[in-house]
This record gives C-alpha cells, sequence and structure tokens, in this order.
C-alpha cells in the first residue's frame, strides 16, 4: 500500500518483535500485545490498520463461526477471535506461503489463549459449488464473512513483488462479484459480511452486495479531517431489505505527525469496535 | 421532507417575503437577498438547502448552458444564475403548477438582473430521443446539468398533498436510470452532471452513472458531526475514465439548536462553491 494507511499501526504502539521469528519474517504485535502475527518480512501484504478496521466491524456479543476470506497471515481473523471469546474463526488463503504464516501464526506460544478457535484453509475464495464445499466452505455453515480483497487495480500494480502483487492486484473486472457471490454462499440467513476497499471500487462492490445482501452500512475512512476517504468500511446482511447507510466517516490522524485520532487508535488497538448501526438482529445489536 | 434537511434555510436569514406573492404562494429570499423564488406556500416541494447544496456544485468560472432536470419552481437554477455570470439556465419541470411557479420567478422584478439567462421547458425528464428533441431538449446541447429528482421511496410517501407527492415520489425503480440516461444525452462531451439524493439510492446512482459517465465525486452530507449521511451530493463527468472519489463530508448544523455549520451557511447563503476535487477540465477547476 501506499496510501497513509500504509502500516500505520507501527505509529501506536504495535511494534515488530521478530525474536523467534525465521530469517525474512517478522513476529508483530497487534492489539498491544494481544495477540501476534508471523509475516513475510519485506515481501507480500503485511497486514495492518486495514485489518484491524475491518476485525472491528464485528459486534463484540458475536457468536458462532466466522471465515476470514483472503486472509493472508491472519491478522484480521486472529483480531476477531483474540477480541470475541464466543466466536470460531476460519482463515481462507490460497498462496501457499501465507496460509503456512498463518498456520504458524496459529501455533505460536503468544497466541496460545484462543488458538483452538483457528484454523485454516487453504483455498481460492473463488471456487464455486462442489470443488468449494470440498474445501471445507461448505454453504450456510458461517454467521459472519470478512474480507479484505485484493484491491490494487491493475493501472497501479507497478511493484516487482510477485507475492505483493498477488496480495493487492484486482485479477478480474469481477472480484468482488466473485468474492461476495461466495460470502453469500457460506453466510447463513441473516449472517454478516464485512469488507475493507478502496473508495473507487464502491459501484463494483454495491452491485455485488445488491443481488444478495441488504442493509449495507458504508463508513468512509479519511486520513485526516477534509481529506478524500482512501477506504470504505462496508457490511451488509444477508437476505436483508432494510435500506443503505452511508455513515460519518473515521478520521486515522489528529494532530500532528502520524498520530492516531482516538478513535483510529482504539479500533487499531482492540479497545473499541465498529458495531453497525442497524440492530439486523440480537447478535448485530451495538454494544 | 422530514430530515433535518427540512427547510433549513429559515435558520440562516433566507425568510419569506410575501408581499407580491398571489394568495397561496409565497416569495421566498435565498442568497441573502440575491435573488427570489414563487413558490407554492404550503403545498408541493418547497426548496430549500438541497437546492443551494446542488447549485453549488457547478464552477464559478462555469461558462455554456446548463439544465436544471426537476427544477420545480427553478430555485437550483436561479442559484447557478445568480451566482455565474457565464451561464445560462434551462429549468425543466413536468408539474404545470411549479412550471407556472418558475415562469412568474423569472418574471419577478427583483430577479431581472439575471432573468435573461434563463428559460422553462414544460417537460417530462424521462422522454426520450425525438420526444424529448422536440421539447427543447437537444442532444450534447448543455455543458452542465443538475437534477434533484424526486427522492421519496415508495415506502414513505404518506403524503396526502398531490403535488408534494409528484415531486417527493419514486415512481419507479428505475428513475435515476432514466434521469441519467437524459443527462447524458443532451451533454457535450466531458460535460459535468450534478445531484442531490439520499444515500440509499446509492447503488441505483451509480449503476446509472457507471454506464455513461466517469470521475464520480461523492460528498456526504450530514446533519451533525457523527450523524449518518442524509443527503449525497454526486457529480461525474460524461465520458470520463477518473476513477471515484468519495470526499468527506459536509455537516449542516455546528453549535446550539438550529444553527448552521459555517461552510453550510457559506454554501446556503451562495458565498462558497462545492466544485469538484479533480481537474477534469479547465472549466471544472476549483477556484
Amino acid at each position: 500500500m501506499k496510501s497513509g494507511a500504509d502500516r500505520p499501526l507501527e505509529a501506536s504502539g504495535n511494534s515488530p518483535v521478530s525474536p523467534g521469528a525465521p530469517p525474512g519474517y517478522s513476529i508483530d504485535a497487534f492489539h498491544r500485545g494481544r495477540f501476534y502475527v508471523l509475516q513475510p518480512e519485506t515481501e507480500g501484504h503485511r497486514a495492518g490498520l486495514d485489518a484491524m478496521l475491518l476485525a472491528a466491524t464485528v459486534p463484540a456479543e458475536a457468536k458462532g463461526s466466522l471465515a476470514d476470506l483472503g486472509a493472508g497471515a491472519g491478522a484480521a481473523g486472529l483480531a476477531v477471535a483474540s477480541r470475541i471469546e464466543g466466536i470460531e474463526v476460519v482463515l481462507v488463503e490460497r498462496a501457499p506461503r501465507m496460509a503456512e504464516c498463518a498456520r504458524q501464526t496459529i501455533g505460536h506460544p503468544l497466541n496460545a489463549r484462543f488458538a483452538n478457535r483457528i484454523r485454516v484453509i487453504e483455498a481460492d475464495v473463488t471456487l464455486r459449488g462442489e470443488a468449494r464445499c470440498a474445501t471445507g466452505l461448505a454453504d450456510r455453515a458461517f454467521d459472519h464473512v470478512i474480507m479484505n480483497p485484493p484491491f490494487n487495480s491493475v493501472r497501479d500494480r507497478t511493484t516487482p513483488d510477485a507475492l505483493k502483487a498477488e496480495a493487492h492486484a484486482m485479477d478480474s473486472s469481477n472480484l468482488f462479484e466473485e468474492w461476495l457471490r461466495t460470502a453469500n454462499a457460506i453466510l447463513k440467513p441473516a449472517g454478516q459480511v464485512s469488507l475493507i476497499a478502496r473508495p473507487e471500487s464502491l459501484a463494483e462492490i454495491l452491485a455485488a452486495l445488491g443481488r444478495r445482501f441488504g442493509g449495507i452500512e458504508i463508513t468512509p475512512v479519511c486520513p485526516r479531517a477534509n481529506d478524500d476517504a482512501i477506504r470504505v468500511l462496508v457490511t451488509a446482511v444477508k437476505g436483508s431489505r432494510a435500506r443503505l447507510l452511508l455513515r460519518d466517516r473515521i478520521v486515522i490522524h489528529a494532530g500532528a505527525g502520524r498520530n492516531f485520532s482516538p478513535m483510529a487508535n482504539d479500533l487499531a488497538n482492540g479497545r473499541a469496535n465498529w458495531p453497525r448501526r442497524a440492530r439486523q438482529s440480537a447478535q448485530n445489536a451495538p454494544k
């Protein structure tokens, strides 16, 4: 990522802790040391604020099962499992090296507190029908789906880093259609999907959601007050007919330098969440 | 309208001035007395902040011709003509009584400063092809189109006021598709369309824009900080391939009671505009 949200967690107390990491990898603390993620040190998409904001959309009262589609090393899924005791998490990742990071992340002694509630499925999110079910992603199996799809469009894919390119590249103009089709298929009725993406994808996201979901809630994420949004945080409910809500934005930085705003800091560090406004069901009610 | 933006202009110095108005009508001052609109006193949609925000999206340097689709009594179109000397305005309105209001508005002595640059076409915005051209809305004739479509959805159309129902009701699920099809047809290449609508219509708006326009810019409009948006102000450029931008919101109220924020006050009173962020062309450059 090149934007203002590029690895911003380092500004808020989540510093890498590398002892025990294999060469070329780091073990990074999140939520001020509540959990740790093993990830490639320089290659690939490195988890940061995007993953923490995405995880914050799952309400504190959530129960049941959650799938993190395109989980990478697992930061978003771990943020949910660490914060919410009542939930089981499945990390879905296609790239073998990132899936291996996710497995090592789960197995790390510092994550033992919730490791028994997380597992990895190494699979392509865009698989359909029986091929998808065969990987363990069954129809109507999940209460929540979260996703941080590879959202760099082709036109700015200039990185020579193949692993990063895979994590960031939009291989297809149908990316949101394909990922949200899978989300819909594996969610139970009234299940919640959450995603984080670039605002430029809003039309594709709304089109793909519209055929399957309702109660869409969009939260813009702006680097600073008066800046254009660099991300949208979107949630929706399978089968809902509720109207779309456009919520006020989350501002990342306030004050001098790279300091986080109080809200962004709380969200980045797991001290606050960002539940849906609408009470679709008791499970989705705000705290 | 039932929302927080319901006739808010009265809070900012645009008070009705009824001397000379026929019974059942009022003559309302806008932009602190820079222009006046004759409109039904109690029936129908009464122009307010929505129209002023919409007009503010036309940049101060605009030249050529502008069509105000669904103009009602003409408030948005007059706000453009009053503020921008280089522009000719066509008010397009289907309802005979509102079109007559628009004609009387133009003919009012207090609007003589710019009345020679405004005219009314009494026509249905959804007309197509030759039927549309026959009304005077020719293909590729306009540099700008602004529209405040009737945006109450059927599910909250509870008003017994027939004129208001016509102004507010979404007669068809294809409203934005039909209105933006006309906007596209009558705009010159690289012409700008602007609309104000409810956030719940965002999916329909983006779908209808996507087939014809690019460079979409969305500005949420929130009653107060931390409130959900009650309107979206959307602009786009015919034939552009620029990415969608989601801008930071306009907040209507600040401080105690119904006071406007400084920005909303300036926009409501014609002392500020809200030009596009992107420089699509010299004409659209911010001040």
